[in-house]
């Protein structure tokens, strides 16, 4: 796969500076890009590989191009024209429209001829699946789901029975949607399931990563809204809602009811408990615990920051007399402001 | 499906207000219940939504009827008899008795005739699963597992061999049952395998969540008694134990040869360090970190409580210095006293 | 399966005291054992119960031999000795060498004939599988993916394209390898996703526990390095590299483009921030939040200590007063000081 410098130019929009029939195939970093080898400077930390870079050319911003040693495409957002480019020289996984032989197909459903369906692939009855869309090895839809079209499900994603799926979303192998909430009664001293009446709906444009599971609604659904991304090992319980374009990183837990706005950024493993509000625009570091309705926008965290064992056990002792501490501080206090 | 009041009232044991030939043909909140469905009022901060309901009947307690503008099933436990009657509107996934010409079936196993194995199911060798329980697509059970009756296996969970399951136990997908322990004996450097000879041992009324993981044990077994939930993500280590009617939230992690009491609630996202004895009635707080054995009934919490950036950053530094800062206030203390 | 006392031996070249010709068939903790059964004794916590052992021997230090009841092997190490000797009793799963019939081969592919393929796997295009090993149930190997010789990959495991894994790796179930990483680039308020160009390279004797996740790199590659060992339930993010004969508990989180050294033990559910470097040696301790690189070996820890409700929520309160408690404590010392 070989391109110019000018047909890349072209695609973002970007002006040339040196060859623009150099030609290229290939994308890296600074660091270990080759002389045929498109890189990138965005984060002014790695400013410091620009002058011993061997790459064919760098996409940068008109402020780096007089420090660049190399052919330039100069631009205003480096990362994003990279994410554009980046997509030349992707491999491309080839799925050949059609059923395969060993697929399993049931009865009344809608699939566009345009779609693929892979090696062991066991679809249930009354199923809808889009234009374009991918459905690899392995995968099980379940009766009445609906996949829209130009979606990709990497091997072995399980979709329970009437989960909805917009246009262009992608999931990740190993994947559940729809398994059942986590509601239980007690009643006499067990534990009674609650049947889980409700079901997922995804809209478009999302990004759903590996081994995460989005569980079905009790009463009503479970919302992942347009053009959010979801890393992998995540769980979202029964009756969240996710607003458009929230990003949330792997590992992250979050629990039954929690509505979580839009442009909201969740941090790793984060955990966000059940019957939460989350307004818009609301950051949230990794690792934090968020225990209440946050209604103001912004960025929150908690924890104790990490240390040396032998500081760290001195300080945990420390922390559970916190509140003795403080009482001991007032005594002070009034027997100074007395004297 | 639609079904009169009073044969709702029936199955619950229920007084009725109103008219008993009302018909019910689904089950939704206070909020959005439509005029031919049921609701429920458990939670007192839900009451306000009574007075607007739209809902053909609601089930609550004595406490309540008066306020009630429609009609009503009156009970002690409205949340358990909830549980009971969403079980009339619940979608029942058909999987009919029989093996799917797809499957692939060891030698020697002992399946009942009424037992539903779905497509692409494999099972080992001297398998055996009892009466009415459900293999759906793609589970793979190793050799030598016995699966009790009226079992439910969602699609794609994995048994190891040997594992063990009660009757009634219900898995959702991507579980993973009798993986390798995380056993190691470091020598010259390097690290290798401890060999895993116990198994896992699933009592009845069990529910497993989707994508959680429970290893098998090292020398003894891995076991959860009978009436235990578990959530999704989960992960148990090689012979932990999880007492009668425990229920423990997703993303739980529990390390090696842990022992859990009877009736316990573990939070979301917790984790149990290794080799501790947890005692009956515990509740163990979301995301709490317990590294030591608890032998005294109660709610145990860790963690910091979140906060804004800005703040949360000057208190993580004061954290750092805690057993400091207890010093300077003991010289204080002594200093005063002293004059 | 039974074995001379004199026969095991051999096999850890240990000293024996009593019967050599003791009949041994199974090996079981001290207090479990039967009069045919191996035991061993490391940790001293359990010598209280070698005075009362059933067992039929005993591996054991020189140090302890004068306090052992019955048979005994002398060696230096015994949980190195027990982890050899394990292995004579475990159980192996049998999978004979040849491709099951309903598994899906693609073209162009190098399999070994020593190689055993199970039931449903699907295999794509020019992959490469070395000698002996094994691909259990249901498992999905992308083209162009090379497996080294001696493997293990339990059932439900999914290889993306072009992975590379050494020999001797063993991988359990529902584990991912070569999702893509987690990257997108924002623009115009959209998130765009970042094409994932590199691969995930295994290197040797690594072993990977069951539902897993490591995604590929965004330019360079994902390396787990020689003898690592990692748990269950772990998140290892795009271009992480984590050096020989390190150990991961299960249920850590690791994020993108971060280095850890040799020979480092990350606790349960620890959480490493992206672009970080670890040296070689460290500790980690579980659920241990690290925002920062170490250059210095040794033990790091996060977190408060778990306590009673109670006196949490108390010392909570005061956790977030910190800073305003420090100032105070510093306004008396001023005053003190003053007087």
């Amino acid at each position: 796969m070989k391109i110019t410098l000018q047909q890349l130019a072209k695609k973002i929009n970007a002006k040339i500076k040196g060859d623009p029939e150099c030609e290229i195939n290939g994308i890296a970093t600074l660091q270990s890009a080759k002389s045929n080898e498109l890189s990138f400077l965005d984060n002014p930390q790695y400013k410091k590989y620009l002058s011993d870079t061997k790459a064919a050319a760098v996409i940068l911003t008109e402020e780096d191009v007089d420090d660049c040693p190399v052919n330039a495409l100069i631009v205003n957002e480096p990362y994003f024209a990279y994410s554009v480019l980046a997509k030349e020289f992707v491999k491309n996984v080839e799925y050949s429209a059609g059923i395969h032989p060993s697929a399993i197909i049931g009865n009344a459903c809608h699939i566009h001829p345009t779609v693929a369906i892979a090696a062991n692939v066991v679809i249930g009855d009354r199923v809808t699946i889009g234009e374009n869309t991918v459905i690899a090895e392995g995968c099980v839809l379940e009766e009445d789901c609906i996949i829209g079209k130009d979606c990709f499900l990497w091997p072995k994603v399980s979709v329970y029975y009437d989960v909805q799926i917009g246009d262009r979303v992608v999931i990740h192998s190993g994947t559940v949607l729809g398994s059942d909430g986590f509601g239980f009664a007690q009643h006499e001293g067990r534990w009674h399931k609650l049947p889980q009446l409700g079901t997922v709906i995804i809209e478009e444009d999302v990004q759903i990563g590996a081994n995460t599971t989005i569980d079905r609604g009790a009463l009503d659904n479970t919302v992942i809204h347009a053009g959010v991304k979801l890393g992998d090992q995540i769980q979202i319980a029964h009756n969240v809602h996710i607003g458009e374009n929230t990003i949330v990183v792997g590992c992250v837990g979050i629990a039954g009811s929690t509505h979580i706005g839009k442009n909201c950024q969740i941090g790793g493993a984060a955990g966000i408990g059940g019957h939460l509000t989350i307004t818009d625009n609301v950051l949230i570091g990794a690792m934090a615990m968020i225990t209440k309705s946050i209604s103001e926008p912004g960025a929150y965290s908690s924890g104790t920051g990490f240390m040396k064992n032998h500081d760290w056990q001195k300080n945990v002792v420390r922390f559970r007399q916190l509140d003795k501490l403080l009482r001991r501080l007032q005594k002070l206090e009034e027997k100074i402001v007395k004297e």
